[in-house]
């Protein structure tokens, strides 16, 4: 970002800047997934959790394949808002002690991740295709799928029985 | 927060802790709106921020409701998820000059902050009704719904105009 010229002229940069954004948000959710993963103590949670990750670790490898369909190269740009919600949940997490109602918290951080990639990846799509890169809008559009899905099942899980037992 | 215990021992500790948290994020949309009511182009854009400016302060009344119902007293704790999303819109912002692409960049980071909201209000409607508390939930469902509302209306504004002019 240059400190004398705004940097963002067309729709064009501000795709190339937000592809950016969710590149080093979906690889500061790699980072932060493992904790989860042995945070949570519900069996199914807990593999739920690693699943997704295998998925997110392939939204990093779609994201470098539409920089390179948009011929660009692979770069990031600092995400204060995962950032944000990754801290909040470090913060709210390190307060919970009962397993029960830390399963019911991971649940919660876990889906503000999700909506935050979801407001993301809607985003990315519908300027792709305003671009004419549908090739580009294809594969975010596999990203945003999984990211809904692993939205689903967690509320599936907490209502079926995590909120449940927390309560 | 306490430095030598952790604080959220129960499942009703995490709603109370999660209700300080939405109640902190209410009110800095409500300092934010205006700058996006004021950047936005588009009348329609800048009539629909403002518009939401009015039912955000509605869901400030409204939380503040739902502490008394359930016996706290309103205080909020330090939300750095909305802060950080705040802080990416107010940098992104800043680097865009062409009003068609700010006002595509301007919904982008309103639909990011809904989607936080809907995410933290679908957890707490749903522990809500763990806790028996289904007054509180109601209260929380009516600001859900405005948020889903607010997130739908910026979509069919950016797909049926506002990033066509963009691009």
């Amino acid at each position: 970002m240059g400190f004398f010229s705004k940097d963002i002229k067309t729709m064009d940069d501000l795709f190339v800047h937000t592809l950016r954004d969710i590149y080093y948000a979906e690889k500061q959710i790699v980072q932060a997934l493992p904790e989860m993963v042995h945070k949570s103590s519900d069996p199914q949670l807990k593999q739920g959790f690693r699943a997704h990750l295998g998925e997110t670790k392939n939204h990093v490898t779609r994201l470098e394949q539409v920089f390179k369909l948009h011929g660009q190269q692979t770069s990031l740009v600092d995400c204060p808002a995962i950032d944000g919600i990754i801290d909040e949940t470090v913060e709210v997490v390190g307060e919970v002690e009962d397993k029960s109602v830390l399963d019911a918290a991971l649940i919660a951080a876990a889906q503000a991740v999700e909506h935050y990639e979801i407001t993301r990846y809607g985003s990315l799509i519908a300027w792709a295709k305003q671009l004419g890169r549908d090739d580009c809008a294809a594969l975010l559009q596999q990203n945003l799928e999984e990211e809904k899905a692993a939205d689903k099942k967690l509320t599936a899980m907490a209502e079926s029985k995590l909120n449940r037992r927390a309560a």
